[in-house]
């Protein structure tokens, strides 16, 4: 792997090590010894004999072995000759913890740029600038090259922050709660090794079984939505994006384009590529516990067991609300538990083995939640009342949860100021039964161990490729546009391209003037619709370029001739005749392009409610049908398009694929910015949209 | 005060004292002892001669003083003759910790309502029985009437919970994170004393500022309604109900009880009174911790201070989406703490002093931004490094805070494991600034501020007293209706009942059959609508007994004929002939009685929209105009109220003035179970309803 050199180096060398106390140079050479690391360390110092006990090397070609990993923590204008230096000693990866470089402007950047080309020339990686490091804590290995303070002990969670302030916090917040890490990096400025690469490196690594990233962005979003498809479904991936607020403004008064912001994009990388995404950093923190040490559910019903009333209440409020079921137990099981428990227990589920429940009563209602094949996971409820023996109830607790036949996430509610409290809780996370403070924190990180069962179970999705299409004319269309320096294509040029696209639109006609509009209406058949066809008015209802519910030629020439008057000042006017239909549920079907990756689909309410209701839902493209019938249940008013009060239900499959089309279409004209078919109009049989737009992205 | 006795006890006495350790007991006698108690202790055991190092006494009337309070903890058949002999003694509270009660069937209830009978008797207040009791911090008094064993330091928060094992754990969650308490009630069975009452109680005691209540629902939510109302406009009450998402599911096929739950009512009790609800019993003990600490904001404007970059992030993100901003400084702020801070510091808003800021600079850059006054609270966000002097910057930060010019929350990220740090965080909490682990926490316990103050400056709302209707003949109608056993009224009584109150309903007449329903139709003029007037069938349009678009005289007839041939079934059929009015947005305003609250209003979107979008709002009834604007602003369709893509704003004083008529309607006649107004057509001039549904409570 080619990050080899960078997480799992044979030795390192640190350029600044230095003797002064909480210095960087001092704080790396100090974690890599007081943490253990297995090779040697050669500290770099142009006069220092010593530093921390250790030989110091006056230049790194002065060290006598070969050197994987070279810290750099010295100013930022001598970095470029220091990683010359590396490439000259055949140095395979760079942590540069100065800082200095891009984040402080130009001088910054350009040499950013020179010790990157430096790099690049000799095959080096480089992690950061600006940045805090790695840490493996494989026992054969025991990499601290970071200048942190928080001594993680080993586990299976690997964990990558951009941020060090917050990949520092989360480490420490693992940590407070007994997590064990694998791996950590913060890369800071990321000018070379990039969240992508790391997750995928840790999608390899057989120690990592649980990722935890955080991010504010994403510099390459494709290259991480590529490496997330193919990680995400082999482990699960904890994702938080901060940033969520500082919306991208887009200039474009176009419904999809202040529809979907900036903050959308990330959200369906993570939804698509199967990540868990989580706006609480304390409930990912939770959730990764939980995900380290308990197995899969295999379906989402809960048996709660508690020694106390009240918080199981609570808990399955949470649970409950996040789609998980807490269902009677059998009959069979009802009856093992009262044949088990003391007679003041409720049997049902929550089963309350009430405050007096000593360590048999819990290994009996264990081995009864473990048994019923109408459980899929166990809530433990625990209180610490005074006389019972705690202890002995936690090595009941563990003995079911080395089971592994079921979760079990434990609200371990004490008082933690007591000595013989904290050495329960020891036993129970020792012991890998993860503990939370409060009743719903545990409720909520069974029901991300819950999520990650959806998300493996999900069906794959494969878009559709379509035959009938002719994409050849369809290119020509846009083609002769760009041609013409056109970013808005005509009303006929985007009707025909739906016809390329056998995209249903109603039937229309283009008419130059007013006479010639009669007589397309006279062919496609009344009741008809007038519009003005012109590219500045987007929204042609806004000015009065619209009108609906034409009877018969004279009312058409009319309606044209009004509008030729009053809209003289849009300059000379052509008209777009069109088939106007009755009834249909009003939809949209949309699209704009997300940077970087490919385009957004978005599917919702049409007409007026696009922009009052806000009834939308996007995808990153391409979708396929599984991903195209799940926008349809994904609207707040889904159901309107399985009928409602005497409506017929609308043709889902037709709509469906109207989705899947568009989608297809968008990867076969990737240089479309917006495309929007609103309204569509969605009947018992089949779908049709009634007005549509394509706009095309800037000449680059 | 009635509930001193029981919270200001000058003497305990203890019935089941017990040497027996970790017995109720014993703990009881143990807790008053150690938790130092200022008045007498009296154990009262039938042989012993002392525990724990007291005099016992063999019964009550041995004990040689004046006792305030008693605790009950011997088997529940004893306790009827023990309230008798506290009677005879002339104490006047009892906390009964005993079980055995209402909880566990009909004897355990006839035992509670013998010695209930017998307390009524001798004006004895009685807190449970099946509870945990009572802890009074008073450093006069020194309470813990209680056999947990969270001791508690002094403070400004009282807390009272139904259940003793969440208020067990809230207890210990407050105690954590370093929050004092006040007061301390767990009532479990409740029969006497009330959680209204321990809130009225705290409301009027000086020493407490803020109240913590968690429930799972109101024996007499009217009385808690009216509690609240008082105490919560004046001290922050902080509130939680769990049980949430066990609905009480409503038999009868109405638009209004489908969609109001028995959750909703408790939710509009705690928003309509002005109580800061919560749903995670986390955020509300570190809402609990800014409320007893910290000033209420000005303003929604925080200033966040960081010495690192990323946690600013997501707290920004947390404040914004709560509502708050997060403005630019002043170019005075800006200029001030250029001047003042390092170099390499960030200036703007959040303000980064970075890692190596020492106290002079924390000192210089929250001088700023208390003074700017654009900014209402500080949101401090510390990491700790290991070269900066951390108990010198919390000594600055606590100097800040003892101003009370503006709330600071602190984000105080470190490693608690290392004693500085512990120091550290010690030289905070003990300085009054509320220190929360990670940036979301503190982020949402300053927006929990903050909705304090939003709260605090909210209108108050004053029903209106509707002089132009006729209240007499509006009874009349209703009292016919109940005479004939009927709980449906017919159509026509609906519409005169309407008309009584001066609510706008499309012009109708009533017909018996086809001729009558065209003369009545060639009187309202055409077109007109046709429908039948039955009890049955409370959707018509469901059984096609709905006939829109009636152009003339024959087209009524033969409407009429129609649906009499295909619903003879339904029996001999009256219609509705009504005006059909065109256009107008489709709303809805209805109400259903809340059991124990009267009724709850209802708005939203009307029509087919009521069940797909279910975009409505409820307020318990009554309501003035500042309630009935607000729910006009709440629904997520409002915007369309306010006309959208050139279709004119609708009337919203006439919708106003509608709702106010239906709420003073309810006052009116509260046999009323059921009420509609779907749809009701809001005009850009005035509101018609088009239908509308009165149903009556079953007789008692």
């Amino acid at each position: 792997m080619t990050l080899d050199a960078l997480f799992r180096p044979r030795s390192v060398a640190v350029m600044g090590a230095s003797a002064r106390e909480h210095s960087i140079g001092h704080s790396v050479v100090q974690n890599l010894q007081t943490f253990g690391f297995r090779g040697p360390i050669y500290p770099v110092h142009p006069s220092a004999a010593e530093i921390r006990g250790l030989p110091a090397y006056p230049s790194l070609g002065a060290i006598p072995g070969p050197v994987d990993l070279v810290h750099i923590a010295i100013p930022a204008a001598q970095v470029p000759q220091a990683m010359a230096e590396c490439g000259a000693k055949g140095v395979r990866a760079v942590i540069i913890n100065s800082a200095g470089f891009k984040e402080t402007g130009a001088e910054g950047e350009r040499l950013q740029q020179a010790f990157l080309a430096e790099a690049r020339r000799h095959g080096i990686r480089v992690l950061g600038p600006n940045c805090q490091g790695i840490i493996n804590t494989d026992p054969q290995l025991r990499a601290y090259c970071n200048f942190t303070n928080t001594h993680p002990r080993p586990g299976t969670v690997s964990l990558a922050a951009l941020s060090g302030g917050v990949g520092g916090f989360i480490l420490q917040g693992l940590a407070d709660i007994g997590v064990g890490l694998r791996m950590y990096a913060s890369n800071g400025n990321a000018c070379d090794v990039s969240l992508a690469e790391i997750l995928r490196y840790w999608g390899d690594d057989p120690g990592t079984e649980v990722i935890v990233l955080y991010t504010e962005g994403f510099a390459d979003p494709q290259a991480f939505l590529e490496a997330a498809a193919e990680v995400a479904p082999r482990k699960p991936v904890l994702a938080m994006k901060a940033g969520r607020t500082e919306r991208g403004a887009k200039a474009a008064a176009s419904h999809t384009g202040a529809l979907a912001g900036v903050d959308i994009a990330t959200e369906l990388i993570f939804e698509q590529t199967g990540m868990l995404a989580f706006t609480d950093e304390g409930e990912m923190i939770r959730a990764a516990m939980a995900m380290a040490t308990q197995p899969v559910p295999r379906g989402p019903r809960v048996g709660i067991l508690t020694n106390t009333g009240g918080p199981a209440v609570i808990a399955t409020d949470v649970l409950v609300g996040a789609g998980l079921e807490v269902p009677a137990l059998s009959a069979r099981s009802v009856e093992r538990l009262r044949a088990a428990l003391l007679p003041q227990a409720a049997v049902d589920n929550p089963v309350d083995v009430i405050s007096t429940a000593g360590p048999e009563h819990f290994r009996a209602a264990l081995a009864v939640l473990l048994d019923d094949a109408d459980i899929d996971a166990i809530y433990l409820c625990l209180v610490t009342p005074s006389f019972t023996d705690t202890q002995a109830i936690a090595r009941e607790v563990v003995a079911a949860s080395r089971q592994r036949r079921k979760p079990i996430v434990c609200n371990f509610m004490t008082d933690l100021a007591q000595e013989r409290f904290r050495l329960t809780q020891g036993i129970l996370r020792d012991g890998g039964v993860p503990c939370y403070a409060h009743p719903g924190e545990a409720a909520r990180a069974l029901a991300a161990l819950d999520r990650w069962r959806r998300l493996r179970e999900r069906p794959r999705d494969q878009p559709r490729h379509f035959d009938d299409v002719d994409r050849s004319a369809a290119r020509a269309i846009v083609a002769a546009a760009q041609r013409d320096g056109r970013r808005q294509l005509a009303a006929d040029e985007v009707a025909r391209l739906f016809e390329c696209w056998r995209i249903p639109l109603a039937a229309w006609r283009i008419a130059a003037d007013a006479e010639a509009a009669a007589a397309a209406a006279q062919q496609i058949g009344f009741p008809v619709v007038l519009k003005i066809d012109i590219a500045a008015a987007s929204h042609k209802s806004d000015v009065g370029g619209v009108q609906l519910n034409l009877a018969d030629a004279d009312a058409v020439r009319a309606a044209a001739l009004d509008m030729q008057h009053r809209l003289a000042h849009l300059g000379e006017l052509r008209f777009l005749v069109q088939q106007q239909l009755r009834g249909g549920q009003e939809l949209i079907v949309g699209a704009t392009r997300a940077p970087g990756l490919g385009h957004l689909l978005m599917f919702g309410l049409g007409g007026i409610h696009v922009e009052v209701l806000k009834d939308v839902v996007f995808r990153l493209a391409p979708v396929g049908p599984v991903q195209a019938r799940a926008m349809l249940g994904s609207i707040r008013a889904a159901a309107l398009l399985g009928g409602v009060r005497g409506r017929p239900a609308v043709d889902q499959a037709a709509l469906v694929e109207l989705i899947e089309r568009v989608s297809a279409l968008l990867a076969d004209l990737p240089m479309i910015d917006e495309l929007d078919l609103n309204p569509v109009l969605a009947f018992a049989e089949g779908v049709c949209a009634v007005d549509g737009r394509i706009s095309l992205c800037a000449p680059t």
